[in-house]
């Protein structure tokens, strides 16, 4: 930018509140405070029976390289006018708390903790609006892909959408958490080079225009790439298209792999099955058939009933956008902090509205695995001091709907949070993104498939324990009486 | 990101079948054949009446640096395997050409060129992806944003959605766009420092949290700041949240300013009608209220005509990620490309579907004045070389149902595309923010009424001249008649 202040870095990323109330944290002495925030959402995205958590690698650097440059000071003494005293402080601050976080790939569902950082106050409240930013977004997308991705199968998915993104980090990052959901390779070659996704592509409608037909433009592109997939949809698909298509590659014969024709308009289940016949009557029974076009799970399910001959898939502008809900609502909340006296002591967020009461204290979550089925019984939300692993017949019930409960016996309780920073040191190691993509894979091999259905899933149960749920009870009533009285 | 690759560049924030295109028109001599490219949408987003146009300096930004890093070449390389004679080419190549666009903050309509490149093939057709990227973003949230403060008029708009923002582009991008559209702040402080937005906030529920209660929170916010806005909803907004703000505002009298209180959550018509009665009675008649909690423009209309009393409103998810329709289709299309005697020749992308159908060559973009009314009587593209700028009595007549057309007189026939680069050089000086803002509002003022309704807005003429219109005939005849003769 041409501008007064250059964007040299990420801590000012952050909204204007989260700096008002540090600085006044920090004038009533109350910036060092411990303070320990959850993110969570409370929806599953799109109706989906699950989520599929996305995000952390850019958290750990984010907060690896949190700070606050000189140009930021200047611009938040000299526009924003705050003291410089405060500012001396910001100058300083680097992200020295501890995070607790599930893994990418791990499977999530509403209402349960991924991620947690217990910080001093101010670096754990200047660090909010980053973290949701990064997780809500990226989460939504490796869910969006996860869910074509059920629908597609074992056939190929590519994402395609960079240039409906909604700008750069979008579709460089949502072609990273497409890849977490399943998605064998995007077209976007920024993302190939810093991820390491496989990048794929040959050549668009433009390339016929420059050659003015199909056959002159196949062939020049035939000359300089062995390997040849050919869009067939400029002019005509039926009459121009695949028969120039099937003429190139006839003429070329050995010295081409003729691998593919690619559809990327019109009525996709039609188109398919023509050119199918046309190609395996020429012969190339082997040349797939790549189809795009506004495709989402739902298009895709239709095309396959309608028996549409297509092998590859390319997706994008419904999955890159999450075109049927493009916000996932992941919040952060404050659910301990530390008192005057240095003790911890649980918060609560009220509301009318019950489902948006936030649940108190220091939590782990466990996944409670049938070791008979390998299925999971589903998630177990647990006070930090509790040792469900140890118990012999789990009482699992629901959250609101108490009555409605089972008991567990021969069960694994794996907890899903990892160390990833302890007192501001990293010391968990980000996975190679395949090793991401395959934990995603086999974490949906332990949910009955009723939890994946595309449409109208199972709900899954994310419960409390018994001690959790009453010391949320308890937390409610202190606080409604604690407010009630200040005011009287 | 600790990976093999850092990423340095942009350049490779593109579709890898343009990098193939471009090895093949390298391999075959073509990659410097003139090639002109226009960029257009067919639909308005969110079926309102108009688009207001965003993203050139963005864009501007990225073709003044875009250039192949040492590393991008090594990843082209050793990941995808490209001639070592076509990367020394790609090492060199920086954009040599020309761009005409519209200015930022115009408004722009259906099937109009906003941004024509004429360029050296392989660079016009490189730059395709981040072009498309960044204007159907920011002109999707510029537009939304209008069309939100359409309803909003002259209270105050306010952007709120960095933390659902799809990632952090669109956080920043999202709020100049917003800007751009009308709102007179965003929350995001990066935002305000890239781009000097003003910035807006005061506390969050967790400060209510940390103090245990609302009275002493607000206490300790106002030791700090003199400007106070008091978050009232944490607990229970009219038995807890606004006694407590009213409480502190007459304990501290002039000590402070209480500008307002703000409502998140719960029945915002009927809180906000009995907080204004609370405020009223204790004497804090210039105290406002500001209102947020997923609003967009059908709930602002709402509430408005139930008589909220809302004097400023906080926009997050709705705006920010453009929720009813997250994604603009614009396009980039060939329109006239460089032949081999050096002449230029015109290109047309034909398709099954009739509003696919792209306008072939050189155009210009008028918007006809009618200078009785200073309103505007419809765009009108006409040739590269027409003048209608001098014609007396103007045709203008729908380029689909042709027999729908009027005469104009007494017009003028403003142009709507600037010089932006000329051979490579950068001619154009980016506005102020400020000065875009308050163009586009200037352009809303020439628009009819009719046009600017959120719900069912007349369609706006976007007419072609008589000659273009033919030579559009004429190209769809010669495509189907050369491309057939190909075949046979």
């Amino acid at each position: 930018m041409s501008k007064k202040y250059l964007d040299d870095g990420l801590a000012l990323h952050t909204d204007l509140y989260q700096i008002n109330m540090s600085e006044a944290y920090w004038s009533d002495n109350m910036h060092n405070r411990k303070a320990v925030f959850e993110v969570y959402f409370r929806h599953l995205p799109f109706k989906n029976g699950y989520a599929v958590f996305a995000g952390l690698e850019r958290v750990i650097e984010y907060l690896k390289s949190f700070r606050f440059t000189e140009e930021d000071i200047e611009y938040l003494r000299d526009e924003l006018g705050y003291q410089e005293a405060f500012l001396n402080y910001l100058r300083e601050l680097r992200f020295t708390g501890t995070v607790r976080s599930m893994k990418e790939g791990e499977l999530v569902f509403g209402n349960e903790p991924i991620l947690r950082v217990e910080a001093p106050l101010v670096e754990a409240q200047l660090i909010e609006t980053a973290i949701l930013n990064i997780i809500n977004y990226q989460t939504l997308i490796a869910t969006k892909a996860s869910r074509i991705k059920q629908v597609i199968g074992n056939q190929m998915a590519m994402e395609f959408g960079s240039r409906r993104a909604q700008e750069m980090d979008a579709a460089v990052w949502g072609a990273r958490a497409a890849y977490i959901g399943g998605f064998e390779a995007t077209s976007n070659v920024r993302a190939g080079k810093m991820f390491g996704i496989p990048v794929s592509g040959t050549h668009a409608h433009a390339m016929v225009q420059v050659y003015r037909d199909e056959y002159t433009a196949f062939h020049k592109y035939a000359s300089c790439h062995k390997d040849c997939v050919f869009l067939v949809d400029t002019y005509d698909t039926l009459k121009s298209g695949v028969p120039a298509a099937i003429k190139v590659a006839q003429e070329l014969g050995d010295k081409i792999n003729f691998k593919g024709i690619r559809l990327d308009s019109g009525d996709l289940a039609y188109l398919s099955k023509k050119a199918r016949k046309m190609l395996d009557d020429a012969g190339f029974k082997n040349t797939k058939i790549i189809a795009s076009n506004d495709l989402d799970e739902q298009t895709i399910i239709h095309l396959k009933s309608q028996g549409a001959q297509i092998d590859i898939w390319g997706v994008g502008t419904k999955l890159i956008t999450a075109y049927d809900q493009p916000a996932l609502g992941a919040v952060y909340k404050l659910v301990s902090i530390e008192n005057e006296n240095g003790d911890m002591v649980d918060t609560i967020k009220i509301s009318a509205n019950p489902e948006k009461v936030s649940t108190p204290g220091l939590k782990r979550v466990y996944r409670i695995i049938n070791t008979k089925t390998d299925k999971s019984e589903g998630d177990y939300i647990a006070m930090e001091y509790e040792h469900p692993q140890e118990e012999h017949r789990l009482k699992m019930f629901h959250p609101t709907h108490t009555f409605v409960s089972k008991y567990v016996t021969d069960f694994e309780a794996r907890e899903l949070h990892q160390d990833i920073f302890i007192k501001g040191e990293l010391v968990y190691q980000c996975p190679e993104l395949k090793s991401i993509q395959d934990y995603a894979k086999a974490n949906l091999n332990i949910l009955w498939d009723e939890y994946k259905r595309v449409l109208n899933p199972e709900e899954y149960p994310v419960d409390l324990s018994q001690t959790c749920w009453d010391n949320k009870m308890k937390n409610i009533d202190e606080v409604k009486e604690k407010v009630m009285r200040k005011l009287n």
